[in-house]
């Protein structure tokens, strides 16, 4: 195997550098296995596949990755085709580009490369996204939800995502675009998911025993509503504003690492000079 | 008095409706006293004294106000003046007008109008403001801090206050402009106080037992930070991003309490067809 083993998801929040410095792209390179790394990227979400295909394939080969295959998947024929599958086999990792996260599960979700992917995320496979390859991550996805409002009601509208990561709801671009509102009225929606908003040029790094750590930039926005104690979401008039209180909000720059099953952040000395928090 | 007896403050997120309902400027009037109340429009902050004053004045009166005097204090000595205060004796409710909260703090802070009002506050003045009229109301204002971005640690400039409401960061305009995350810098740099972040055409009504309610077609959004448990505000470098974690939020629309010494959202029947909360 190539890849660093613990290692399953890579998930970004959009807009990473492509010119300067690439920390993003050059953590997803490393944690894949290096230049030895073979990267799929899946052009499906976006409405230029030709051309973000051939910016990735460059910026990869320019990061000394040995080999790119851009595959351009736009239909769920072709994502069931054997040929497809077979295609994958020496891949460490399966990279999905930005673009539309519901052409992400409409043409791949349930499908014979869904669930190639979905095995081999645990034996050999890193899965990589960014933007609306990160929203598509979780069971359940944001697909709709006015930024930088108030949250109301009827503001975020969900669709089944592709089931990478359980429990979690991933939004991106998140700082720039003001989306917390819709984060907050999307785990009041589910109180027991936990949001997590990804700003641009900012990733979480996923591992097998699910802890999270941050790398890039930005901040990740996390959102627990286990606490939630009350809420108007299903009350009779979808365009009132929200009521909910006891939201705990969790905000992590790079360096610092959360645990996605007891839900508590990680203070060490490797990022914080402290002592190591307890966990309770 | 003329006033509802144990209303002290009007917080009001700026925006407020001018036109149709005017739900917010009649809730002032009615809180006030109603059309016997006599309103004192102050204009210090605004860079157009005349104009605003006017607009204040002449909605005031169409909502049935009986007297409306526009003072533009615009130096120290002027707000030192015994004639100023004699003007305010027979005045219900001084208004704040928007516009640059710090000259509101630099020009009246201190001063015998400042002393004056505060302590007419506590036997037959309401104070109401919006927008730099809302954020002055505050121990410690936000006056400089970037919207929409990641907090930063050097994103939230702070300044004293005109002091009405203790241990309360206010800051206005919220959700339009994107500002939760300066409201969390804000909080995370001085965790005992409570941020409360108004909406546009929203306001918190404070009485005199310290419990709020909204008014208004917005939400506020409470950022309780007591139980802070690690941030990295004072470490070396300023523009790191800011880690902060175990904040608690609440978001509350029109119709609904919460009291600040307590610091629980009170849910009772009045609001939610619900039982009352039990207050622990």
């Amino acid at each position: 195997m190539a890849k660093e083993e613990n290692i399953r998801l890579i998930i970004i929040g959009g807009g990473e550098d492509k010119r300067a410095d690439k920390k993003i792209l050059k953590e997803v390179v490393h944690l894949s296995g290096g230049e030895k790394t073979k990267i799929a990227v899946i052009t499906t979400a976006t409405n230029y596949p030709l051309e973000v295909g051939e910016e990735y394939k460059r910026i990869f080969y320019d990061l000394g990755v040995s080999k790119v295959d851009t595959i351009n998947i736009a239909s769920r024929k072709e994502a069931n085709q054997k040929q497809l599958l077979r295609s994958l086999d020496d891949i460490d990792c399966v990279f999905f580009v930005g673009g539309d996260q519901l052409r992400i599960s409409s043409i791949l979700g349930g499908t014979e490369f869904h669930h190639y992917i979905q095995k081999h995320l645990e034996d050999r496979l890193i899965i990589a996204g960014t933007s609306a390859g990160a929203s598509m991550m979780s069971e359940v996805m944001v697909v709709e939800g006015d930024d930088e409002d108030a949250p109301r009601k009827c503001t975020v509208s969900m669709a089944p995502g592709m089931g990478f990561l359980k429990e979690v709801i991933i939004d991106q671009h998140f700082n720039q675009r003001g989306r917390i509102g819709r984060l907050l009225g999307a785990v009041a929606q589910n109180p027991y998911t936990l949001g997590i908003g990804i700003d641009e040029d900012t990733a979480i790094v996923v591992d097998t025993s699910n802890e999270i750590q941050v790398v890039g930039s930005g901040v990740i926005t996390i959102v627990d509503g286990k606490n939630i104690k009350y809420t108007n979401i299903s009350e009779q008039y979808p365009d009132e504003p929200l009521a909910i209180t006891n939201v705990n909000v969790h905000i992590l720059p790079k360096g610092y690492r959360y645990n996605l099953v007891n839900r508590k952040a990680i203070i060490d000395d490797v990022n914080t000079k402290e002592t190591e928090e307890d966990h309770r």
